[in-house]
């Protein structure tokens, strides 16, 4: 079968590789470094490309920009369904013409809705910054996000390899 | 001005309002509990509605799962590029017509491609997970996050204010 020669799992190492073999003497490298080409190891990393200047962190860290700021509008919209009527009807409404996709478009076009919707905006700006600090916990997060991958890739793996019994079964 | 009357920034604090008037008697609270209604302060974080029995760090963590799906997809084709030409033209051509925005669905639907595709799938699996839990600088993330969260609410404000300042001199 091809897939026996050709990147078998067993080839799959964090370590470096022992040559042997035309195939496997060009076997998959992921402890390529991640900022330098030279072949002087300075960092164990994985190279990632594609980031230029930037990092994975960095573009995750502005991803989660967006998540603060739906959640910052989740808490206010909430807040104010108890303690003023009036802000919460002016924000579900905004809410339904404005998608927070873009945390930071909508919170721009809040502030420019009105004096009223400016003050919301304004809230709701200082309410990611408190979230993202103080309140978000990012323990947990790498935590939740190491089991989670252990977690999907035992069911693609599972789900895989029951699948292809089942055909080989027929 | 309505907005000198209606959720003043100055009324904006996490500690517990002072009543007083009508407006300022029924203030925006995001003191408010967690994951409990009770009058009873059990924890101090703001109240996040609409997430269930899950929280926002396991949302999170979904959500960087596909990135972390697209970041290994990265690693391997760029390694792939150098040591076997083959398998690095298998992918490039997965990739023209498969999106990468469903980690999960990526991965399962490479590995069902052929032989020689499910090695490829068993392999971005082993990456996403090492890259998860050896490579991803969780501090570096949490750092970002929080400069990044300061230095676009202090852009969308001095924009706000700049355009308002200009229209007044009008």
């Amino acid at each position: 079968m091809e897939s026996s020669t050709f990147l078998p799992i067993s080839q799959f190492s964090l370590l470096p590789p022992k040559p042997h073999g035309r195939n496997r003497a060009l076997p998959f490298r992921p402890w390529k470094l991640r900022t330098s080409h030279s072949t002087t190891l300075q960092c164990h990393k994985m190279f990632v490309p594609g980031f230029g200047e930037a990092s994975p962190e960095a573009k995750a860290a502005k991803h989660l920009q967006d998540f603060f700021t739906y959640i910052a509008v989740k808490i206010v919209h909430a807040q104010l369904e108890s303690y003023n009527q009036e802000a919460y009807m002016d924000l579900m409404q905004f809410l339904e013409t404005h998608s927070l996709s873009d945390g930071d478009k909508f919170c721009a076009d809040l502030m420019r809705e009105s004096p009223r919707h400016k003050s919301l905006g304004t809230i709701v700006l200082m309410v990611r910054s408190a979230y993202c600090k103080n309140d978000f916990e990012w323990d947990n997060l790498q935590r939740l996000a190491s089991k989670t991958v252990d977690e999907r890739n035992t069911r693609l793996m599972r789900d895989y390899v029951l699948e292809t019994s089942t055909v080989d079964r027929k």
